[in-house]
């Protein structure tokens, strides 16, 4: 049955105006003026703004680190983020060296499968570069749809990669149409300021923060945007914390280097005296990158600004407080990396950012949904409200109030990092290719529903394809 | 009547998609899958695009300059606007010291009513700040809806103001919700190097460019932003052409000032080269700044591509070759400065940067319209393609190549700049509020239809004014 | 009669090492090991450090300003620096619109004559650039040997000129071997914050900081060195104050242009909050530019250590409390610029520069001496410790720790900035020429003994001299 | 037997004038006008300079290198350097894993005695950190008076260490008074690009160049600055070839960081399409880095001018073209890397330099010798001309011309890479401890008397030392 959603204030990464929505067999059809269809179910918006649904280029569900596995899983995990008004995430799909990367991605299949409430994808982990893995990569990204490559410049011993081995995944993703992406830290050298602190007796969760400064994220940056550059490939930086990686980031895309970088609400929100509480808490305020000290806050919100840094990821990698986290009491290197943030990252942007005169409406559209999609392949399919794409959409009330708290977050994890900040606007409505997940702020979904989406390769906003889409086909969205 | 735009592929700065639309009443009235209306005109748009109609933010019509009078008034240039694809100029009411500024705005209504093909808006120049001004100003500002003010740190002893000025404009503008606009070059130093030049017997057109340097375009773009800081206010700085200056750009943005660029089709496309021409054909290439030596080109797309500048201006100001350009025999110094290019600004744009891929689509029509309409305060009822919105619409042709000449151009000027450069990609039929202006690439439109458009004020994006007209408003876009 | 200083430290820009130096006909003989010479009088310089005598690049004397002239005149200023260790120092020669530069300079020699105690030179200030000026020029500095011109680029209607000027002063400065000093401060801007400021009713000496805020001295700074390199000529920035400044001095070094940076003991020790004193006391803090936020001092000693900033002026320029700096009372606009500094400037490097590890003790003698000898064309006249230069000489005890104070300083005015500071190290002993100014810390001089020196041009560094000198001279030092 | 060296002009790093010089015991005894003593040898240097001897910071003498050993030891490399003005280099002792520090340095002492004809030391490779290296350094260090400790971050699988030693390094010479060194490239990437060059048939020596590419030396180059702050350590960078490193360099030194950069003479006078010569004569043009595209000639002498890199080392490394050089013959990884220049450095950089209006006579010295004296705690026994330094002097001739030919070396190589190119300048005379070593052009040297010396920790040039020797000693220069 047709949905039409009315007098809503549509909004999109460009635009915001007050239509009339109307949704048939999952795809936008109609957006109009006083749209009159015999038979559909009215969806009343008065009031509310009408986004597209969020995406979220950067989730670890069901992934094992440290000897445990996180407290969410592709069902609670995406039922979370449909609370929170994401309507696509894409996954770390973990490798492992001397195991096929289609292995590897079939277990991440199962984990999702008959599970998700909302449609997902995954990343591609590169652990290492030899024949096999030069063999199946094509198969990967253009059979599979996966089109992102990650690799780790830190974790040493555990996931980090060689300098060659990112140069030669630059080279391929360049081949293929991938875009790679890092995680920029240097692993040597925090490798030995954590033995060092871990000697001089320093164990405390703050440490985590001291032995991974934020100049060597800066300089992994660097290093990574300049084997780019060397390379002339693409790379997305994923979770960017410090105004080091920013200023590296500006200045490889100055001298015109395809570079984009991410951030994440807890940089915009939280700073390293987190990690300083009493009785353990600061464990829950690990994650990798640390938070930094307070200015690093301001520097993250004006490269959002003024384009600099362009998407916003949750890093969601929850572990619960007890028994989880707990396991790095006495030794701050066993505290599980990680934090839950998939429920909240769309509402913090809207009410730090735009409601806060940071970024306005539809940059706020960019930044939570639509960039991800055009950068990784997902775009018009998903992304934006535009008819023919699919009806992924969030019907969000911007004058309420709340309180965040762990007390009535959906994440299944015992704690919220956020907890008790106060912010203004909530999803009241989520549709997934137009049918229900949440409705009037209560889950309906079914867990299973979610498709695995095969996405585009990189770059996907070529012109070519569109002109010769514009002479072939004859409805629908330009798949570009 | 209804007019309906069947199997297009509507592109806006976010999305682009196949779809009807439908225009009532000069408005966009809705977008979708196989509308039918009974009743109206159907546009057959299969195999083209459907743009926004372009917004050029930089024009000199009808306008006095050096003892002479620009080639086009405000009949012929914004015919030929249309016929390039722009339904929306911004043009330059220049004002004189001592004199009103109502009396100055009162003049260039004058030139333009009667006149005007398409919508328009003015510019303000402010030459000094004194009581009169300041009394007048919220004035202009508020009630005429003329929301940018211009600057000019070069033309010593003509248009020039001194940094006190620029400063206490700045302040005004912030106050009272405007922009500043600057000519950035240091016009002191110019008007030494012209007067060194010619006692050195150095009079051909050549002069033009070697007596005005990049290195001082981006020393007065760093001034001006620098003063922008200090006075936390905002700037639009107009033609950049070099290297220096985008840096200069680039830096204040990454601090975090409100500071935006805009170049042209002439220094993306010519070099200084072009003012090498014998036979004095130099003098056609007389812009201020001039064309730069052709790896500036370079820096400017790059700065396109990576935001570093936003906008695109034609700064069409044209002077015939023959009786104007002329003037200028035997003393550089007196050829008229500026040229056509209102009528190619879209094209170009389109067919070097969208389909040489050195742009996205999407981001086209940002460059072209979409950012101007936001910075000048005439989104969203101009800039977009969006229900509710002016119906000002460009249905383009992606596939045909044709040369810029002279012989078949539409401005009222004997000569073209980019004589003999094959593009691809023409306007095929162009509407203003719904009525065609251009039909078949024919001229129909009626001298005096074009509006004088009243501006909102600046910041024009901010969330409050979306929020209460979410629930003001019944119909019709936000007016944000 | 010859003098032995025997058993010192001798220490240059270069060297340190101990030895005896003979001293015949006020020039330095013989530097060696157990020097004996029947006749020569002995200094005993046993646990001392022998310093080629200061050279102070920054002085103004017996200067008319505001309505009032500085408390110091030539005798006792030159008094204050020779206690102080300074044995030249460069006064500046102010000039006036339409009045020959000869008869200015002739009035600063009469200043001079006759009461000096140690060796001086003159800047020359250039006010504008007509015929009769550019005619003077190659006189001035060829035959009166004053090889240095100062422009303001601040004090709006009194001292300003205007960047054209600046410009064209560059220009005769490369073709005729002069150096270009700079006062970089934005003065149109300045001009209109004073004003707003007095307007608001803030009247107190902090406001004249506020109103020179730090952002526009890099501006002019900026500014300044583009025109150099537009140019292709010499600038060296006075009283450099602030971040923003180092850093368009370090840039534009780094891009080859020939600029070199000052700055004073006031601006390394003091900072922004002495000018909030109470009871008018502020006022004795007022320097044009202004004492900074306490951050940009870390920045000065950094860009002295690592090159950025090349030497130390006292910009001298001494006004007494009572009855001069309470002009300004109810008005900070009227507070004359400028302190007393002349006498402290070379121990205050020592104490804060050397022992607190900052500079090295060669680096510290280049700062104080040798590098202005080098840049204004006094070198090797001046400057150093070798054989054949004038025997200009401080014997500084390293090790005596004294507190700075108004009570014991020699300067002719009624308060010291640095009152009550501590620092460690006085000259005992300092030699003009050969001759005894200050002998076991009194004062021992002849008032007019001091000489002016006509200084070579810019630069003066080069090698061709050196090889012709090498085969003309015989003996003595090489003018180079 | 004393020596009186008459009439020449004496040229220090600050100084320059005409003087006699007394050597009595191997030491600097006197200078001065007119010394006259019974029974000294006199060495007329009448129309000649008087130079400090070269200190060459960067040697490979007998040095094992991919199968085959350097064709210079200890005799013929330091009888090339003292022809060319080299009284002291400081070779480097290479180590391997698992063997003790001390065995790798008794090595080199067996290599050097016997042999050297001028004073040498030891820089110390770094190729691991461990309980037993980090039990050694400090007597190597103390003990030894070796104080630099060299870091290959290229060289994978050979001499190649992981940032994390290189951070550690840091850490140690901070911690015992050490200088690190880092030959910046980033071997990762190179040993993979070498790779893929041989693999798709590129083995020409062109290919060495084109797989080790400026831009990650430049980013190698950024890392070891990075660490260097993070360490709070002291950084010295050996032969920076590129505007990229340089860049890196010159904003660590902007921020405070106490780093350093040599170049070479090769990569200031010669260019990467010397590798391209037929007959695989490129091969002898086979240096790592590699030899630039000409226009970093150009930013590394602005980087020397301006004081943004500091010193010359010759990385004399030579290998014959016979039998040598040809091990890469079909296999440009298989050519030894290096190439002869201990014999040039001096002569060239005057000849280059100073004469070419480069740099000034003094800072010629500054950079030849007395820098690296002092940064490598050398000074003041070495690297100046003062009394009671070693009288290690050069007398040269700057009037002769010359062309540099293998022909007419001294080192045991059979080509010369500046095969040719006109110089002007030569040393006549060069007195080692005031011995003749080169008399007259001829080599009247003793192999074996060269003697190692024993150096300052890093920093040598603290006050604390000075003063506390002031009081301590009674004659000789002070060892600071």
């Amino acid at each position: 049955m047709a949905k039409l959603i009315r007098n809503g204030t549509v909004v999109t990464a460009a635009d915001h105006y007050q239509a009339d929505v109307l949704i048939e067999n999952g795809i936008i059809a109609q957006i109009g003026l006083n749209i009159e269809v015999e038979g559909a179910e009215i969806i009343d918006a008065h009031g509310l703004y009408v986004f597209p649904g969020g995406i979220d280029p950067h989730t670890h569900l069901d992934m094992p680190f440290g000897g445990t596995v996180t407290a969410d899983n592709f069902e609670t995990g995406t039922k979370a983020a449909a609370f929170g008004g994401t309507t696509t995430i894409i996954d770390f799909c973990l490798t492992n060296k001397g195991v096929p990367l289609s292995q590897s991605v079939q277990t991440w299949h199962n984990k999702a499968q008959g599970k998700a409430v909302i449609d997902y994808s995954f990343h591609l982990m590169i652990a290492e570069i030899n024949d096999e893995v030069l063999a199946e990569l094509p198969k990967m990204i253009h059979d599979e749809g996966i089109t992102s490559l990650k690799v780790f410049m830190a974790y040493k011993n555990v996931f980090q990669a060689d300098d060659g081995t990112l140069y030669r995944t630059l080279l391929e993703a360049k081949r293929h149409g991938a875009l790679v992406m890092v995680h920029a830290e240097n692993g040597d050298v925090i490798d030995y300021l954590i033995k060092e602190a871990l000697e001089a007796g320093n164990t405390e969760p703050i440490y985590h923060a001291l032995t991974r400064p934020s100049l060597i994220e800066g300089e992994a940056t660097g290093r990574a945007a300049k084997l780019t550059a060397l390379a002339n490939s693409q790379l997305y930086v994923v979770h960017v914390t410090c105004e080091e990686a920013v200023q590296q980031i500006a200045q490889a895309r100055s001298q015109g280097v395809d570079i984009w970088g991410e951030t994440c609400p807890q940089y915009l929100m939280l700073d390293q005296t987190y990690l300083e509480k009493p009785n353990f808490e600061g464990a829950k305020y690990v994650w990798s990158p640390p938070l930094r000290p307070q200015e690093h806050q301001d520097a993250l919100w004006t490269a959002l600004k003024n384009g600099q840094l362009q998407t916003l990821g949750s890093d969601h990698c929850s572990f619960n407080f007890k028994g989880q986290k707990e396991l790095g009491l006495g030794d701050f290197s066993k505290i599980p990396n990680g934090g839950p943030c998939i429920e909240d990252r769309f509402s913090i942007l809207f009410s730090e950012g735009v409601l806060k005169g940071r970024i306005t409406l539809n940059h706020f559209v960019d930044i939570v949904s639509t960039r991800s999609a055009k950068l990784f392949g997902l775009f018009p399919q998903k992304g934006t409200i535009a008819v023919g794409c699919d009806a992924d959409i969030v019907i969000f009330d911007p004058n309420v109030t709340r309180v965040i708290s762990s007390d009535t977050h959906h994440m299944n994890v015992d704690y919220n990092p956020f907890e008790g900040i106060e912010i203004t606007g909530e999803p009241v409505t989520v549709l997934s290719r137009g049918e229900y997940v949440i409705q009037n702020k209560q889950f309906v979904g079914t867990p299973g529903v979610g498709q695995f989406v095969k996405r585009h390769t990189y770059p996907s906003e070529s012109l070519q394809v569109s002109i010769k889409q514009v002479t072939v086909d004859q409805r629908g969205a330009t798949h570009v």
